[in-house]
């Protein structure tokens, strides 16, 4: 079972596309939750993930918020996928990417050191910067191809020589170089048109989505063209809507009901 | 001082235009050093500073080295960056870069929480992904332009419909952006001929230039192109080739020896 055969058996048996994004930014954890910046987190972690489990094919760690606290939150993060059963997706959310052979040890450090199912690749330096992930065959990447922020208007957008933006050449080499069925890629909710013409380029392949909830991406638009009759591999990410969505006791419960409500609502557009 | 004014003070005090890269894989840390994994990098890496001090106008870390040694590595690199003295620059090289409330995070787990004075950002995701470094200001941020590997030639070297390559619609892009004087760039030894389009685009902006030694960047066409006759700051970095010149007891030794002579021969360039 490749990569992106993987991410539809998890997504069929779970009857969910949610990902949950554990951003858990220390600052944002409520305050009921006390002890050290580590123990808050990974204390936040326990309880959000206890109550959404039933609901969450995946799980991403966005690792900005596990840097920014240090030593305590490089723990935080290798306790908290621990706690992850076998039967969600962790993926691990650095966005990294750089020479080959530099590749190759961020592919060591998240996929060995930290084991991610899959982690987030930024594409700019090409394929050799792509290429030492792959070479994990049953683990996968998402590269980044239009993200959900204003600044995808920058560069992922302009226009090539051919007529096609940039981002169509990022998915038309994402998938002349996707041997072995373990590139997925990032594409934000805030551009259902284009993740239309996307999903023809890569017809099976897995798409993370962020943007929906706080960048609020329009959640029908993105069902049709990310998922659609043919029920494509895609997990559609929501963080601060689902974990930050009291700042209570009722914290966990309440996540929990968002990333039900999401689950419903994913499937309700289907 | 803005930072590219503090890079060009660096220089001209040290006479050195050499950023050693501690790329510091413990797998290819001399035998003659024993202990833990952090520790043999922490000892290694304090050896190659004190024979390099002289010499080197600036140290970066490529984060994925130590990354993959996971928390021992963690705490390697946060002890390796207290061994520098305030006259070299520390650039931690993590190439990172999401939405902005993420990369704000980024910013602070680099800058104030590991003491970076500069960072390596990718700017695929556009302004917003790169502002929140730019709020510290009196630290910088070299942002890929034109990398020197072969995956440079995938995206970066793709032709715009303006007839103009991606790498200098992003060395534009990068110009615009730059009101406080605290952006640089990145850019490969391995393109000499781009090099020189760019530094018209960036006159007066920090350059850091990898891709001499191991990867065969030509360095008397760089020197000419990156820094020329005005001067202009750039730092060239040489990683393996300095840090690994030797697999003796000698290694120290000859780490100090590869910088002082790289140091001369860029200065005999000039």
């Amino acid at each position: 079972m490749n990569f992106s055969e993987r991410i539809k058996s998890i997504i069929k048996k779970k009857d969910s596309n949610v990902c949950v994004g554990l951003d858990s930014d220390p600052a944002k954890i409520p305050g009921c939750i006390e002890g050290s910046e580590g123990e808050r987190i990974l204390e936040f972690n326990k309880q959000i993930i206890e109550a959404t489990s039933e609901h969450a094919a995946a799980y991403k760690f966005n690792m900005a918020f596990y840097e920014a606290a240090g030593i305590e939150g490089y723990i935080a993060l290798a306790d908290s996928i621990k706690l992850i059963s076998w039967n969600s997706l962790i993926i691990l959310d650095g966005k990294r990417g750089d020479i080959g052979n530099t590749s190759a040890q961020y592919a060591k450090a998240l996929f060995d050191g930290l084991s991610a199912d899959a982690v987030t690749v930024n594409p700019y330096m090409g394929f050799d910067s792509v290429e030492p992930f792959l070479k994990f065959e049953e683990k996968g990447i998402f590269a980044l191809c239009l993200t959900s922020n204003k600044g995808s208007f920058d560069f992922q957008k302009a226009k090539l020589e051919n007529g096609k933006p940039l981002f169509i050449s990022v998915a038309e080499k994402l998938s002349d170089w996707n041997h072995k069925g373990n590139i997925g890629i990032v594409v934000g909710a805030t551009h259902p048109d284009e993740l239309q013409l996307i999903r023809k380029i890569l017809p099976d392949s897995p798409f993370l989505i962020p943007g929906i909830g706080a960048q609020q991406g329009d959640l029908e638009k993105t069902v049709a063209a990310g998922i659609g009759k043919d029920k494509a591999p895609a997990l559609i990410n929501s963080s601060r809507g689902i974990i930050f969505s009291s700042d209570g006791e009722d914290f966990a419960e309440s996540a929990g009901f968002k990333s039900r409500e999401l689950k419903e609502s994913i499937n309700n557009c289907l």
